[in-house]
């Protein structure tokens, strides 16, 4: 198994400008550690938990500005998908088609996505065992696909929280698919804030280092250079300046890990 | 409150002559219990475990029954909507649109169930706090619909396995909106069976008496003649020559409850 | 299966005036709803939270009111046990030791309980399945002690949170003893004030309801006639003022339940 | 914070001759590997799931060995006790008194440890939150003892499942006492197995390396030349021979972890 991956980049993509900026400090960053990157942003966050909350950029103007990205950087980006529909209109310029969790037992939306031939990252269920996974992997094999990530974001523990179960990496591992650690998500705290998700930054580090040390492809990490001004996922995204420090504490374990 | 109500019907649409032969049943009983009744059967099975399971008799199919079913029994009835797309179209027949618990924090999804102005009935995510599903109320009530049903069946607990956290249901009907239990899948076991989910048929009427007892609006329960050999949820669908006697239990709790 | 019993009391035995005021009070109350009665108190809590929370009036004093209680009233009484020693003195005036929830795996504490010949009453751990309490119960009925209860509390979900699942009570049943279902415990809130344990007092009766009605031996329900001052699991005891119209209830669904 | 420490032994001390081979195996290992070891064994298991099982060599057994083994390999032991009146007689000879799991609120037996002025090594109980045991902490401060560490094993997730939410690590670090990582019973099936607990050996290395990553100051790791033979957590111990190629890995993500 090679050296960690990078699934990064702020959760929703707010403006061009905001994703260049983003991007271009992540970019640098990656390529003075020598991690792979695959950039990562939403244009529709579907499932908020308010209405009156934003639900971002839209598809249309998503996949300008994602290939504008991928001509000046030269990354693959990724991002999530939420019907069927949107599956081969997405797949023209996105690398990597990602299931949201909630929407992970969703047959149609899994052959869709499988379909278009690109990388599918499935995020695994709050509610599902780490096991239940090969039932989901199969439906994407099925239709064609060998190319499936499979991502750990946390398991429902109790009211408004999450767990991270480290068994389920080795345990989605060994399904033969490459195992991505969603640090970002699995410290959210669903519906904790009344009207809107709360987040526990304090503990993606942890979270991050206990399961790069288990041995993992990749982690995806959601990023930003104000996170407590961001129209979403703010409570647990990571401050842009604290990806150095932190990727390179990753990298130092991910090499112990895979030695 | 009034007297209980009843949503029931095999889990699957599974022919024409069947689906007769269930509501036909039904509607007998219900009739003579003097119990009101919504139908309730899938025309798509959108989240199966596995790609090879029986997915239904579809849409188009599943409206024409359900409108014979209607003219012929003068009950109304309740599906399962899985896409924004689907809703208009199910609502030109069916009289309840239910949104899975999977789905239940798309917001495209409920705002088109919302729109056609039929009644939603809302089944709480797996992963849900029951005061979380005010904001689900809202999205639906803020999109110009204040008919919405709350549906308990069961919260995540470990895996494989689920709960049935009775406080759920006086705190949901604290919302302002009827509550109904939904026996059948709160005694599912998610994966349980590996390919597909288990589930303990064995405690629908505990959970069900359990439930009724608090005092709710109405009991949501799949039954079948022949469970076992049923297209999907066979190991919690109760037989349907067990109605009689079980409804007949949960009406006189039902009557102590709201005494 | 007989009418359904009462285990209820204040949770501490606070001095010899209060306990023959609540024992009063619920004497008569049980002798004019005809339901039998059996007077819990505490006379030390022995895993309070905090170190210095009120542990109560000892064993010597404690014993000497039991005994005074019982000649005045003529009910059984009811208290916990925490040490193998304290057992044998215990039961030469109390007719049923309680085996605590965190204690209820301790097989030296489960022999000196057994081996008194009183009955036991344990209660089902936090952190045990309701399968698991096989293994209590065989432990009790070896050492020669066929009269044992086993009484449902409360299962972990998450932190500070216990869910009451109710199949647990028949899946207790089917093992032979008669189960009680402990309506107070089962809304606490462990630790969920910081460095007191919380309560939902609201949740108490839509708990004992559910549980009436699928058929149980016996309820607990602790109760003081001021709970907001008393020195112990006041956010979950029941006024004593609600009891009639709360037990009234209760034996309105047993009734349907045994019917 | 300085290097890994390691707590290692087989879970029950069946023999003099079989605690002097392990320990010796033990003691050899970590002076090579530069890591500092304490002892582990119980003298009695007070708690096993049923009646039958082997209890121990017992206490007065048991104290003996330890101190030929001190004599003979001059580390410090660790043992668990289940009654305050041990707590005295066994800090005669062991220099650290670990408290068991379900006792961890039993605030006599805490006093007890506390007041022998050993080190006093409190596992957190599978139905606490990692914030509540600050009042576990507070209880054993205030009666005299600052030298206290604390033990991740695990907290209820369902129903015969633990799960390590490495959260807790630094949660607990916070409060000022060193953290151990108990690998082994974390791994563990509570009554997994009908009449005795399970475990998942396969994943000792993959819960360590996690919490060795999120930087603590001991791990915790029964271990046994014929783990399937032993007279208990046959089913969770490393085998000793796998033991070497463990401790270094751990060590290396220990020295990143601290760098």
């Amino acid at each position: 198994t090679g050296r960690l991956s990078l699934i990064a980049g702020p959760c929703q993509m707010e403006s061009r400008d905001h994703a260049f900026m983003v991007a271009g400090t992540l970019k640098e960053l990656c390529a003075k550690l020598g991690i792979g990157l695959v950039y990562k942003s939403s244009f529709d966050k579907a499932n908020r938990t308010s209405l009156s909350a934003e639900r971002g950029i839209g598809l249309e103007k998503g996949m300008e500005v994602f290939a504008d990205l991928k001509k000046e950087f030269g990354f693959p980006v990724i991002t999530d998908v939420h019907t069927a529909e949107q599956c081969a209109e997405v797949a023209k310029v996105v690398d990597v088609l990602q299931i949201p969790a909630f929407l992970c037992r969703q047959t149609d939306l899994l052959i869709a996505a499988a379909r278009t031939g690109r990388v599918v990252n499935v995020k695994k269920g709050q509610f599902l065992a780490p096991w239940d996974m090969k039932n989901v992997l199969k439906k994407l094999n099925a239709s064609g696909n060998p190319n499936v990530l499979l991502c750990e974001r946390g398991a429902s523990f109790g009211y408004n929280t999450l767990v991270s179960d480290m068994r389920s990496l080795p345990i989605m591992a060994a399904m033969g698919a490459p195992v991505i650690f969603d640090a970002t998500h699995s410290v959210a705290q669903p519906g904790g804030q009344g009207d809107s998700s709360g987040g526990q930054r304090e503990f993606v580090e942890t979270l991050a280092r206990a399961a790069v040390a288990t041995g993992i492809a990749g982690v995806f990490l959601e990023t930003h250079q104000d996170p407590d001004n961001a129209p979403s996922d703010g409570p647990n995204m990571v401050y842009l300046k604290d990806m150095p420090r932190l990727l390179e504490k990753l990298l130092a374990f991910d090499a112990i890990a895979k030695a």
